[in-house]
C-alpha cells in the first residue's frame, strides 16, 4: 500500500508559498505504515487538475487531494475529479441543508455560490467539515481509494484525522499491520549511529530501520510490519528497545517530540526557571523556547547581548575577560551563562558565543564556532566548544539545537 | 512559455523535509516571465522518475529536474532520463577528467562510484558545476527543453543561474519579452488594496496584476508583457509609478526584498543603532534582525522580557505601572521600548508586549493584542495596538513584521 499526494491551488506554485499540508498527510500515512511515493501540485486550472487525475488513479491506490473544495469560480476539484474519474456531479439535499444552517447559525444567509459546495460526484462518500463549510468526499474507482479534502490546514487535518483515517484503516485492515517508530536523537553523527546500531537493520526482514539527519539530529525509523496488530507492534517494541539501549542519553524524544517541548516538560515538572543568555543566535533559543504555548511558567528572561557592552553591563561579564579571551570563548559564554542566571535569580542559565558568518571568521576561530555554557545554582559553570558545519541559518539552528540539548542534559543529570 | 518542475529525492517525500529548490526556481523563472504550471516529487525509484519524465516532456514546453546526479547508485535521474528520451549513456572524457582533477586537487584520488557522474545522454549539453563533482545537463527534446540540476541547493543555485538561465533565455527571446514585478506592503489589508488599486487591474489587456497576502503582509504582483524588451519595461515601469504613488509607505520593497533586511539596510545607512525588548514575540525579532549577515553594525542587543522581574530589573519598568495597566498594555510597551533604549544608549528602542495565546487571553485583553511601542532619543514614546487574527505561530509572526515595519517607518520619517 502507498499513496500518492496532490495540492490543488495557483497560490501554491508561486516561489513564496511552501505546500505544507503534505506534510502533515505524510507524517499521519507513515504513522499508519504507508509510504508517499509521488508529491504534485497543480494549479486552479480545470484540465490540469483533471490530468493529473487521470495519471494517478491510474497508478498509485490511494490518492489524497487538498484544495479546490471551496465555493468560487476557481475552486476546481468537484468538477474535474467528475471528469477525470467519469461521474456526475449530484446535488446533496441533506449536505444543502448542513451548508445554509451553517451560515444561518452566523447570522446570515447562505450565498448562492455555496450551493457549488453540496454537489458531489456520484456514490461518493461525505466527509464532513466540523468546522467550515466545504466538505470533502471520497471514491472508490477502480483499484484506488480517492480523498478530496479542503486546503484550509485546520479544517483539511481535523477532517483526514475523523473522516479520512477510518477509511484508509479499513482499507490497510485487510492487508498487514504496519508501525512506524521515530527515535529522535541529537549530538550524535550519522556515521557513527549508524556504526553504533547497524548490525541491527537486518535482524529480521520484518523490519525496516532508515535514518535521517538535519540540523536537528539524527532521527532513527522503525518500520515494523508482521502480520498481526500484536506482533508487529511487539516486533517494533523489541527492536526499540535494543536501539535505546545502545543510543542511550542521545534519545531526546520519540515520534514528532520537538526539542523545545520536551525542555520545557522538563523544567516545569522540576518547578525550575531558565535565563538566556545567546550571542550569535539572536535570539533564536528565546523564540524556540516562547515557541511552546505555556512556556512563560519556566522561562524568565533571554538577553540577546549582540554588543560587548551589552555582555558588560546587562550579564556582568568582566572587560578584562572579554579583552583577553573576545567575546567568542569558553570564558565569555561561561561568564554570559552566570551572569543570567544571576541577574534573573534563576536556577539555570544558558550562554551562547559564537560566529554564524558568513563573514567575521578567523583562521583561530572560524565560522561555525560555537561556545555553549550551562550555569546551575551552586555549581561551576561548565562550556563546550563546536564546529558547526553549513551556513549562517543552519549553524544557528545547530547552536539552539545544542543549546536546548544541553539544558535536557542538565536537568536528566546527564553528562 | 510554462515551466514544470521535478524534484528527485524519497527524503522529500518524508514528513519532515520541505522541498525549497522549487521555491528558488520559481523565484528565477517567474523573474523570467515564466509560470510554473506543475510541480512533482518523486522518490529514488528509477521506473517512477521515468514515468513522470515522460509525462512532462509530452506536456511542458520547459521541464527542470533537481536531484538524483550524486554518484551514488540511488542517483537515478541520468538512468532515467535516458530511458525517457531514448537516449543512450555517453561516457563524457572530458567531464571525466575535471571530476578526477577536483578530487586530485584536494588530494585524493576519484572513487570508482564517481565515473558514473561523466555519463551523459547523448547529445545533452553539459551544464558545468563549478562548486561540486556533479555536473547537470539539458536536452532538446521535440518541443521541450529538459534541464537536469544537482539537488544540493548552493550548487543548484550556481549552475541554474550560470548554466540554465542563459539556455532558458535563449527560448524565450523567440518569443514575447515578459517582466514580472513584485511590490511588497505592509500594514494594509487585502480588500482594502484590492479597493485603492482594483482600477488598474484592467487597465492594459498586457498587463496582470495579482495580489497574495500572508504573514508579512501583501504583494503586488504585476506581469507585463507588450512584445519587446523595451516596450515590456516601459509598461511595467509605468503601472509600478501608478500604484507606487496610490500605496505609497505602505510599500517596503521590491521583488524579493524582506523586512529585517531594509530595516538593517536604513539603520546603517542612518548610523544608528536599535535596541529590542519583546515579550509575546519572544526574541523573533531580535532573530530576524540577526537573520541578517553584518547586523552587529546596527543591532546593539534584544532583552526577552517574559517575566514581569525582567521587565523591572532591565528595563526599569515601574512596578506600579505593571499593577495598574498590566503587562499587556501600550503603557508597558512604551516603557519598555524607552527603557531598553536607554540602558543601550541607543538611538532607536523597540517594545513589544502581546498575548501570542492559545491560552491567557480574556474578554479584555483577548489572544491576539499586541502593543507595539518605538523609542526615539529625544521624543515621546508612541505605541501602536493591534488585533492579529491566527494562531500562536502566525500571531507572533505579524507581530514581528509590524515591529520592524515601525522601525522602518520612523527611519523614514513616516507617521
Amino acid at each position: 500500500m502507498w499513496a500518492e499526494l496532490i495540492a490543488v491551488g495557483s497560490e501554491l506554485l508561486s516561489w513564496d508559498k511552501v505546500e505544507t499540508n503534505s506534510l502533515y498527510i505524510s507524517k499521519q500515512l507513515n504513522l499508519l505504515g504507508i509510504d508517499v511515493r509521488y508529491k504534485s501540485i497543480v494549479g486552479d486550472i480545470e484540465s490540469d487538475i483533471e490530468a493529473i487525475l487521470k495519471i494517478s488513479v491510474d497508478r498509485s491506490p490511494l490518492v489524497i487531494v487538498t484544495g479546490g473544495l471551496g465555493p468560487t469560480e476557481d475552486d476546481l476539484t468537484r468538477k474535474a475529479v467528475s471528469k477525470a474519474l467519469k461521474r456526475g456531479l449530484v446535488l446533496k439535499e441533506e449536505l444543502l441543508e448542513k451548508i445554509r444552517k451553517r451560515f444561518e447559525s452566523m447570522g446570515k444567509a447562505m450565498p448562492k455560490n455555496n450551493e457549488r459546495q453540496a454537489l458531489m460526484p456520484n456514490k461518493a462518500v461525505v466527509i464532513d467539515n466540523p468546522i467550515g463549510t466545504a466538505p470533502g468526499f471520497a471514491i472508490e474507482h477502480d483499484k484506488s481509494l480517492v480523498i478530496c479534502l479542503p486546503g484550509v490546514p485546520a479544517e483539511m487535518q481535523r477532517m483526514f484525522e475523523e473522516g479520512a483515517v477510518p477509511l484508509i484503516k479499513k482499507r490497510i485492515d485487510a492487508s498487514e499491520a504496519v508501525k512506524l517508530r521515530i527515535i529522535r536523537t541529537c549530538g550524535i553523527a550519522e556515521a557513527k549511529l549508524d556504526e553504533i546500531i547497524g548490525d541491527l537493520y537486518a535482524i529480521d526482514k520484518n523490519i525496516r530501520i532508515g535514518l535521517a539527519a538535519d540540523e536537528n539530529g539524527v532521527d532513527v525509523r522503525i518500520t515494523a510490519s508482521k502480520g498481526s496488530e500484536i506482533e508487529t507492534t511487539r516486533l517494533s517494541a523489541e527492536l526499540e528497545e535494543k536501539i535505546t539501549a545502545r543510543l542511550k542519553d542521545y534519545i531526546y524524544g520519540f515520534d514528532n517530540e520537538e526539542m523545545e517541548g520536551i525542555v520545557v516538560r522538563l523544567l516545569k515538572e522540576k518547578g525550575m526557571k531558565l535565563s538566556i543568555a545567546e550571542s550569535c543566535t539572536g535570539g533564536l533559543i528565546s523564540k524556540r523556547i516562547t515557541d511552546v504555548s505555556g512556556s512563560s511558567a519556566c522561562f524568565d528572561r533571554g538577553i540577546v547581548s549582540y554588543s560587548n557592552e551589552s555582555k558588560v553591563q546587562l550579564l556582568k561579564v568582566p572587560p578584562k575577560l572579554l579583552e583577553e579571551y573576545g567575546a567568542v570563548s569558553s570564558q565569555a559564554a561561561m561568564a554570559m551563562a552566570e551572569g543570567v542566571r544571576r541577574i534573573s535569580n534563576t536556577e539555570l542559565g544558558i550562554g551562547v558565543t559564537g560566529i554564524a558568518g558568513p563573514t567575521g571568521g578567523t583562521s583561530e576561530k572560524p565560522v561555525g564556532l560555537v561556545y555553549i555554557a550551562v550555569s546551575e545554582k551552586g555549581k561551576e559553570a561548565r562550556c563546550k566548544g563546536y564546529n558547526f558545519a553549513g551556513s549562517r541559518d543552519m549553524i544557528r539552528m545547530k547552536a539552539s539545537q545544542f543549546a536546548l540539548d544541553i539544558i535536557r542534559r542538565t536537568l536528566l543529570n546527564i553528562q
